[in-house]
Protein backbone atom coordinates (compact mmCIF):
# COMPACT_ATOMS: atom_id res chain seq x y z
CA UNK A 1 0.00 0.00 0.00
CA UNK A 2 2.59 2.96 0.97
CA UNK A 3 4.90 1.09 -1.86
CA UNK A 4 2.40 2.10 -4.59
CA UNK A 5 1.31 5.43 -2.34
CA UNK A 6 4.42 6.68 -3.09
CA UNK A 7 5.14 5.73 -5.88
CA UNK A 8 1.68 7.00 -7.53
CA UNK A 9 2.88 10.59 -5.60
CA UNK A 10 6.32 11.08 -7.70
CA UNK A 11 4.31 9.78 -10.83
CA UNK A 12 1.55 12.96 -10.17
CA UNK A 13 4.45 15.21 -9.42
CA UNK A 14 6.46 14.56 -12.86
CA UNK A 15 2.86 14.67 -14.54
CA UNK A 16 2.03 17.93 -12.83
CA UNK A 17 5.15 19.37 -13.56
CA UNK A 18 4.25 18.87 -16.97
CA UNK A 19 1.45 21.25 -16.81
CA UNK A 20 4.11 23.59 -17.71
CA UNK A 21 4.47 22.75 -21.59
CA UNK A 22 0.97 24.52 -22.01
CA UNK A 23 3.31 27.44 -21.34
CA UNK A 24 6.14 26.71 -23.62
CA UNK A 25 5.22 28.78 -26.99
CA UNK A 26 6.72 27.82 -30.32
CA UNK A 27 7.51 29.73 -33.46
CA UNK A 28 4.50 27.83 -35.21
CA UNK A 29 0.92 29.05 -35.24
CA UNK A 30 -2.11 27.36 -34.34
CA UNK A 31 -4.36 27.56 -37.58
CA UNK A 32 -7.67 28.81 -36.07
CA UNK A 33 -6.88 31.14 -33.29
CA UNK A 34 -3.84 34.27 -33.75
CA UNK A 35 -1.44 33.05 -31.41
CA UNK A 36 1.49 30.59 -31.20
CA UNK A 37 0.94 26.52 -30.41
CA UNK A 38 2.41 25.70 -27.48
CA UNK A 39 4.79 22.43 -26.35
CA UNK A 40 1.77 20.39 -24.93
CA UNK A 41 -0.32 21.02 -28.06
CA UNK A 42 2.38 19.89 -30.11
CA UNK A 43 3.33 16.88 -28.38
CA UNK A 44 -0.39 16.09 -28.85
CA UNK A 45 -0.46 16.81 -32.42
CA UNK A 46 2.65 14.30 -32.52
CA UNK A 47 1.00 12.05 -30.85
CA UNK A 48 -2.03 11.14 -32.70
CA UNK A 49 -0.01 11.80 -35.59
CA UNK A 50 2.20 8.77 -34.63
CA UNK A 51 -0.47 6.40 -34.19
CA UNK A 52 -3.18 7.65 -37.75
CA UNK A 53 0.07 7.41 -39.81
CA UNK A 54 2.24 5.03 -38.28
CA UNK A 55 1.77 2.79 -41.60
CA UNK A 56 3.83 4.95 -43.72
CA UNK A 57 6.95 4.80 -41.26
CA UNK A 58 10.01 3.64 -43.68
CA UNK A 59 10.74 0.73 -41.21
CA UNK A 60 8.28 -1.21 -39.09
CA UNK A 61 7.63 0.42 -35.30
CA UNK A 62 6.45 -0.26 -32.39
CA UNK A 63 3.88 2.24 -32.39
CA UNK A 64 3.42 2.63 -28.40
CA UNK A 65 7.32 2.86 -27.97
CA UNK A 66 6.89 5.88 -30.47
CA UNK A 67 3.68 7.82 -28.89
CA UNK A 68 5.89 7.75 -25.66
CA UNK A 69 8.61 9.30 -26.91
CA UNK A 70 7.05 11.58 -28.61
CA UNK A 71 4.94 12.80 -25.56
CA UNK A 72 8.18 13.24 -23.53
CA UNK A 73 10.47 14.46 -26.68
CA UNK A 74 9.93 18.66 -25.64
CA UNK A 75 10.06 17.84 -21.65
CA UNK A 76 13.33 19.38 -21.50
CA UNK A 77 11.76 22.88 -22.66
CA UNK A 78 10.57 23.43 -19.35
CA UNK A 79 13.21 24.40 -17.94
CA UNK A 80 15.72 25.05 -21.33
CA UNK A 81 13.27 26.77 -23.23
CA UNK A 82 11.90 26.90 -27.03
CA UNK A 83 15.00 27.05 -29.21
CA UNK A 84 13.86 28.32 -32.53
CA UNK A 85 14.96 25.89 -35.32
CA UNK A 86 17.13 28.59 -37.15
CA UNK A 87 18.79 30.20 -34.08
CA UNK A 88 22.15 29.23 -34.54
CA UNK A 89 23.00 30.97 -31.10
CA UNK A 90 20.84 29.18 -29.27
CA UNK A 91 21.76 25.95 -31.14
CA UNK A 92 25.46 26.39 -29.48
CA UNK A 93 24.43 25.95 -25.43
CA UNK A 94 21.07 24.09 -26.28
CA UNK A 95 22.57 20.50 -25.43
CA UNK A 96 23.99 21.04 -22.17
CA UNK A 97 20.82 22.79 -21.24
CA UNK A 98 18.59 20.12 -22.47
CA UNK A 99 20.50 17.51 -20.52
CA UNK A 100 20.64 18.57 -17.67
CA UNK A 101 16.57 19.71 -17.64
CA UNK A 102 16.27 15.80 -18.44
CA UNK A 103 18.77 14.61 -15.48
CA UNK A 104 16.05 17.09 -12.96
CA UNK A 105 12.73 16.21 -14.62
CA UNK A 106 12.48 12.29 -15.19
CA UNK A 107 14.23 11.82 -11.98
CA UNK A 108 10.80 13.30 -10.40
CA UNK A 109 9.75 9.75 -11.36
CA UNK A 110 9.91 6.38 -9.59
CA UNK A 111 13.54 5.11 -10.35
CA UNK A 112 13.19 2.64 -13.11
CA UNK A 113 10.23 4.47 -14.56
CA UNK A 114 12.68 7.47 -14.77
CA UNK A 115 15.25 5.39 -16.35
CA UNK A 116 12.89 4.45 -19.02
CA UNK A 117 11.35 7.89 -19.98
CA UNK A 118 15.06 9.54 -20.12
CA UNK A 119 16.22 6.46 -22.73
CA UNK A 120 13.21 7.38 -25.18
CA UNK A 121 14.24 10.71 -24.50
CA UNK A 122 17.97 9.66 -25.48
CA UNK A 123 16.80 7.65 -27.90
CA UNK A 124 14.48 10.31 -29.81
CA UNK A 125 17.93 12.77 -29.56
CA UNK A 126 19.88 10.05 -31.19
CA UNK A 127 17.76 9.40 -34.01
CA UNK A 128 19.21 5.89 -34.49
CA UNK A 129 16.22 3.38 -33.77
CA UNK A 130 13.03 3.33 -36.55
CA UNK A 131 11.23 5.15 -33.80
CA UNK A 132 13.23 7.68 -33.41
CA UNK A 133 13.34 8.62 -37.19
CA UNK A 134 9.85 8.59 -37.53
CA UNK A 135 9.25 10.58 -34.35
CA UNK A 136 11.66 13.18 -35.75
CA UNK A 137 9.89 12.67 -39.08
CA UNK A 138 6.52 13.77 -37.28
CA UNK A 139 8.40 16.92 -35.41
CA UNK A 140 9.48 18.33 -38.77
CA UNK A 141 6.45 17.88 -40.88
CA UNK A 142 3.94 18.79 -38.22
CA UNK A 143 5.04 23.05 -38.08
CA UNK A 144 5.60 22.55 -41.64
CA UNK A 145 2.20 21.50 -42.15
CA UNK A 146 0.55 23.96 -39.46
CA UNK A 147 3.00 26.82 -41.45
CA UNK A 148 1.88 26.13 -44.67
CA UNK A 149 -1.62 25.89 -43.98
CA UNK A 150 -1.20 29.30 -42.57
CA UNK A 151 0.24 30.98 -45.79
CA UNK A 152 3.67 30.56 -44.42
CA UNK A 153 3.45 33.04 -41.56
CA UNK A 154 6.16 31.90 -39.18
CA UNK A 155 8.86 31.66 -42.44
CA UNK A 156 8.29 35.29 -43.28
CA UNK A 157 8.48 36.75 -39.52
CA UNK A 158 12.17 34.99 -39.88
CA UNK A 159 12.93 35.61 -43.06
CA UNK A 160 13.64 31.54 -43.57
CA UNK A 161 14.83 30.74 -47.17
CA UNK A 162 13.64 27.36 -48.90
CA UNK A 163 17.51 26.31 -48.58
CA UNK A 164 17.38 26.13 -45.05
CA UNK A 165 14.30 24.39 -44.40
CA UNK A 166 15.29 21.81 -46.73
CA UNK A 167 18.60 21.58 -45.23
CA UNK A 168 17.13 21.05 -41.84
CA UNK A 169 14.24 19.00 -42.74
CA UNK A 170 14.31 16.96 -45.62
CA UNK A 171 16.87 14.19 -45.24
CA UNK A 172 15.48 13.88 -41.66
CA UNK A 173 12.27 13.54 -43.07
CA UNK A 174 13.23 11.20 -45.57
CA UNK A 175 15.28 9.00 -43.17
CA UNK A 176 11.70 8.24 -41.38
CA UNK A 177 9.11 7.95 -44.43
CA UNK A 178 9.24 7.97 -48.35
CA UNK A 179 5.60 8.96 -48.16
CA UNK A 180 6.44 11.89 -45.82
CA UNK A 181 9.40 12.70 -47.36
CA UNK A 182 7.77 13.10 -50.76
CA UNK A 183 4.88 15.12 -49.27
CA UNK A 184 7.78 17.60 -47.95
CA UNK A 185 9.30 18.21 -50.88
CA UNK A 186 5.83 19.11 -52.95
CA UNK A 187 5.56 21.41 -49.57
CA UNK A 188 8.74 23.18 -49.88
CA UNK A 189 8.35 23.49 -53.77
CA UNK A 190 4.50 24.59 -53.02
CA UNK A 191 5.72 26.93 -50.55
CA UNK A 192 8.62 28.58 -52.66
CA UNK A 193 6.23 28.88 -55.71
CA UNK A 194 3.48 30.70 -53.29
CA UNK A 195 6.11 33.15 -52.13
CA UNK A 196 6.03 31.94 -47.82
CA UNK A 197 9.73 31.53 -48.48
CA UNK A 198 12.82 32.90 -49.28
CA UNK B 1 1.60 4.86 -55.14
CA UNK B 2 -1.80 6.75 -56.02
CA UNK B 3 -3.31 4.26 -53.19
CA UNK B 4 -0.71 5.30 -50.80
CA UNK B 5 -0.84 9.08 -51.53
CA UNK B 6 -4.43 9.22 -51.03
CA UNK B 7 -4.84 7.74 -47.96
CA UNK B 8 -1.97 9.70 -46.75
CA UNK B 9 -4.16 12.47 -48.04
CA UNK B 10 -7.27 11.50 -46.01
CA UNK B 11 -5.43 11.40 -42.83
CA UNK B 12 -3.76 14.46 -43.39
CA UNK B 13 -7.27 16.39 -43.74
CA UNK B 14 -8.21 14.60 -40.55
CA UNK B 15 -5.28 15.34 -38.79
CA UNK B 16 -4.98 19.09 -39.76
CA UNK B 17 -8.96 19.35 -38.48
CA UNK B 18 -7.95 18.08 -35.15
CA UNK B 19 -6.43 21.48 -34.92
CA UNK B 20 -9.56 23.13 -33.63
CA UNK B 21 -9.27 20.98 -30.46
CA UNK B 22 -6.41 23.43 -30.01
CA UNK B 23 -9.09 26.27 -29.74
CA UNK B 24 -12.00 24.40 -27.74
CA UNK B 25 -11.61 25.73 -24.26
CA UNK B 26 -12.64 24.01 -21.27
CA UNK B 27 -14.02 25.12 -17.95
CA UNK B 28 -10.46 23.95 -16.26
CA UNK B 29 -7.28 26.19 -15.56
CA UNK B 30 -3.76 25.41 -16.37
CA UNK B 31 -2.17 25.58 -13.70
CA UNK B 32 1.02 28.46 -14.89
CA UNK B 33 -1.22 31.59 -16.47
CA UNK B 34 -4.67 32.32 -15.90
CA UNK B 35 -6.53 31.11 -18.68
CA UNK B 36 -8.45 28.39 -19.23
CA UNK B 37 -7.14 24.38 -20.65
CA UNK B 38 -8.45 23.45 -24.51
CA UNK B 39 -8.62 20.10 -25.73
CA UNK B 40 -5.84 19.81 -27.03
CA UNK B 41 -3.57 20.21 -24.03
CA UNK B 42 -6.21 18.18 -22.14
CA UNK B 43 -5.62 15.25 -24.29
CA UNK B 44 -2.01 15.42 -24.19
CA UNK B 45 -2.04 15.16 -20.50
CA UNK B 46 -4.40 12.06 -20.25
CA UNK B 47 -1.80 10.31 -22.86
CA UNK B 48 0.91 10.86 -20.74
CA UNK B 49 -1.40 10.10 -17.89
CA UNK B 50 -2.08 6.71 -19.77
CA UNK B 51 1.15 5.73 -19.88
CA UNK B 52 2.86 6.81 -16.81
CA UNK B 53 -0.27 5.53 -14.36
CA UNK B 54 -1.18 2.32 -16.38
CA UNK B 55 0.15 0.22 -13.12
CA UNK B 56 -2.77 1.57 -11.33
CA UNK B 57 -5.55 0.01 -13.70
CA UNK B 58 -8.11 -2.06 -12.03
CA UNK B 59 -7.69 -4.60 -14.72
CA UNK B 60 -4.31 -5.46 -16.85
CA UNK B 61 -5.08 -2.91 -20.29
CA UNK B 62 -3.20 -2.52 -23.58
CA UNK B 63 -1.78 0.59 -22.89
CA UNK B 64 -1.40 1.34 -26.86
CA UNK B 65 -5.16 1.19 -27.14
CA UNK B 66 -5.99 3.03 -23.93
CA UNK B 67 -3.71 6.46 -25.52
CA UNK B 68 -5.20 6.14 -28.71
CA UNK B 69 -8.82 6.39 -27.20
CA UNK B 70 -7.68 9.40 -25.01
CA UNK B 71 -6.62 11.00 -27.84
CA UNK B 72 -9.53 10.70 -29.80
CA UNK B 73 -12.17 10.77 -26.47
CA UNK B 74 -12.89 14.76 -27.11
CA UNK B 75 -12.21 15.61 -30.89
CA UNK B 76 -16.73 15.67 -31.10
CA UNK B 77 -16.49 19.22 -29.42
CA UNK B 78 -15.27 20.03 -32.55
CA UNK B 79 -18.79 20.12 -33.53
CA UNK B 80 -20.73 19.63 -30.61
CA UNK B 81 -18.52 21.72 -28.04
CA UNK B 82 -17.63 21.41 -24.45
CA UNK B 83 -20.38 20.35 -22.50
CA UNK B 84 -19.73 21.65 -18.87
CA UNK B 85 -19.34 18.41 -16.11
CA UNK B 86 -22.54 20.21 -14.39
CA UNK B 87 -24.47 21.83 -16.99
CA UNK B 88 -27.55 19.76 -16.28
CA UNK B 89 -29.76 21.85 -19.63
CA UNK B 90 -26.49 21.15 -22.30
CA UNK B 91 -26.37 17.30 -21.28
CA UNK B 92 -30.21 16.80 -22.56
CA UNK B 93 -28.66 16.98 -26.18
CA UNK B 94 -24.97 15.99 -25.65
CA UNK B 95 -25.62 12.75 -26.58
CA UNK B 96 -27.25 13.55 -29.90
CA UNK B 97 -24.58 16.79 -30.95
CA UNK B 98 -21.37 14.53 -30.41
CA UNK B 99 -22.80 10.84 -32.43
CA UNK B 100 -23.41 13.51 -34.97
CA UNK B 101 -19.83 15.06 -35.06
CA UNK B 102 -18.36 11.38 -34.84
CA UNK B 103 -20.12 10.52 -37.87
CA UNK B 104 -18.64 13.45 -39.55
CA UNK B 105 -15.08 13.35 -38.12
CA UNK B 106 -13.86 9.99 -38.12
CA UNK B 107 -15.21 9.66 -42.34
CA UNK B 108 -12.35 11.72 -42.66
CA UNK B 109 -9.88 9.11 -42.40
CA UNK B 110 -9.45 6.20 -44.60
CA UNK B 111 -12.63 3.50 -44.63
CA UNK B 112 -11.02 1.06 -42.19
CA UNK B 113 -9.31 3.70 -40.19
CA UNK B 114 -12.02 5.85 -39.08
CA UNK B 115 -14.04 2.85 -38.18
CA UNK B 116 -11.40 1.87 -36.05
CA UNK B 117 -11.52 5.26 -34.42
CA UNK B 118 -14.87 5.47 -34.37
CA UNK B 119 -14.88 2.43 -32.72
CA UNK B 120 -12.52 3.45 -29.66
CA UNK B 121 -14.49 6.33 -29.14
CA UNK B 122 -17.96 4.54 -28.71
CA UNK B 123 -16.11 2.47 -26.49
CA UNK B 124 -14.65 5.83 -24.28
CA UNK B 125 -18.56 6.40 -24.20
CA UNK B 126 -19.29 2.89 -23.38
CA UNK B 127 -17.00 2.57 -20.50
CA UNK B 128 -16.84 -0.91 -20.45
CA UNK B 129 -13.74 -2.20 -21.44
CA UNK B 130 -10.85 -2.16 -18.85
CA UNK B 131 -9.51 0.41 -21.20
CA UNK B 132 -12.38 2.21 -21.46
CA UNK B 133 -12.65 2.27 -17.72
CA UNK B 134 -9.29 3.39 -16.69
CA UNK B 135 -9.86 6.31 -19.63
CA UNK B 136 -12.49 7.29 -17.83
CA UNK B 137 -11.22 7.17 -14.51
CA UNK B 138 -8.08 9.66 -15.96
CA UNK B 139 -10.29 12.22 -17.75
CA UNK B 140 -12.26 12.46 -14.53
CA UNK B 141 -9.13 12.97 -12.34
CA UNK B 142 -7.21 15.14 -14.53
CA UNK B 143 -9.22 18.22 -14.21
CA UNK B 144 -10.02 17.59 -10.44
CA UNK B 145 -5.82 17.21 -9.79
CA UNK B 146 -5.60 20.86 -11.86
CA UNK B 147 -8.27 22.03 -9.97
CA UNK B 148 -7.38 21.49 -6.57
CA UNK B 149 -3.74 22.42 -7.14
CA UNK B 150 -5.05 25.96 -8.46
CA UNK B 151 -7.33 26.88 -5.69
CA UNK B 152 -10.74 25.00 -6.54
CA UNK B 153 -11.29 28.12 -8.94
CA UNK B 154 -13.38 26.20 -11.22
CA UNK B 155 -15.68 24.67 -8.85
CA UNK B 156 -15.37 28.06 -6.76
CA UNK B 157 -17.05 29.77 -10.21
CA UNK B 158 -19.62 27.29 -11.31
CA UNK B 159 -21.08 26.77 -6.87
CA UNK B 160 -19.64 23.19 -7.74
CA UNK B 161 -20.76 21.14 -4.14
CA UNK B 162 -19.07 18.12 -2.39
CA UNK B 163 -21.75 15.81 -3.32
CA UNK B 164 -21.79 16.49 -7.25
CA UNK B 165 -18.40 16.15 -7.71
CA UNK B 166 -18.72 12.82 -5.73
CA UNK B 167 -22.26 11.74 -7.84
CA UNK B 168 -20.14 12.95 -11.31
CA UNK B 169 -16.53 11.24 -9.96
CA UNK B 170 -16.26 8.87 -8.03
CA UNK B 171 -17.70 6.03 -8.88
CA UNK B 172 -16.38 6.50 -12.41
CA UNK B 173 -13.06 6.61 -10.83
CA UNK B 174 -13.25 4.00 -8.87
CA UNK B 175 -14.28 1.48 -11.54
CA UNK B 176 -11.04 2.09 -13.43
CA UNK B 177 -8.70 2.01 -10.38
CA UNK B 178 -8.44 1.63 -6.73
CA UNK B 179 -5.55 3.65 -5.78
CA UNK B 180 -6.83 6.98 -8.27
CA UNK B 181 -10.03 6.32 -6.49
CA UNK B 182 -8.60 6.28 -3.18
CA UNK B 183 -6.83 9.49 -4.36
CA UNK B 184 -10.46 10.65 -5.59
CA UNK B 185 -11.42 10.27 -1.85
CA UNK B 186 -8.79 12.41 -0.25
CA UNK B 187 -8.48 14.96 -2.89
CA UNK B 188 -12.17 16.05 -2.36
CA UNK B 189 -12.03 15.56 1.03
CA UNK B 190 -9.12 18.14 1.39
CA UNK B 191 -11.07 20.63 -1.18
CA UNK B 192 -13.81 20.61 1.04
CA UNK B 193 -11.91 21.39 4.27
CA UNK B 194 -9.56 23.86 2.40
CA UNK B 195 -13.25 25.65 1.24
CA UNK B 196 -13.05 25.07 -1.98
CA UNK B 197 -16.07 23.00 -2.75
CA UNK B 198 -19.56 23.77 -1.38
Amino acid sequence: MIEENLRLMQQLRFLLELDKLKNIYRRTYVLHEDRPENDAEHSFHLAIMACILAEHAKEQIDVLHTMKMVLVHDVVEIDAGDTYAYDTEGAKTKAVRERNAADRLFALLPEEQGREYRALWDEFEERRSPEAKFANALDRIQPMLLNYQKGGISWKEHHVTEDQVIARNSGIIEDGSDAIGTLCRELIEAAKREGMLG
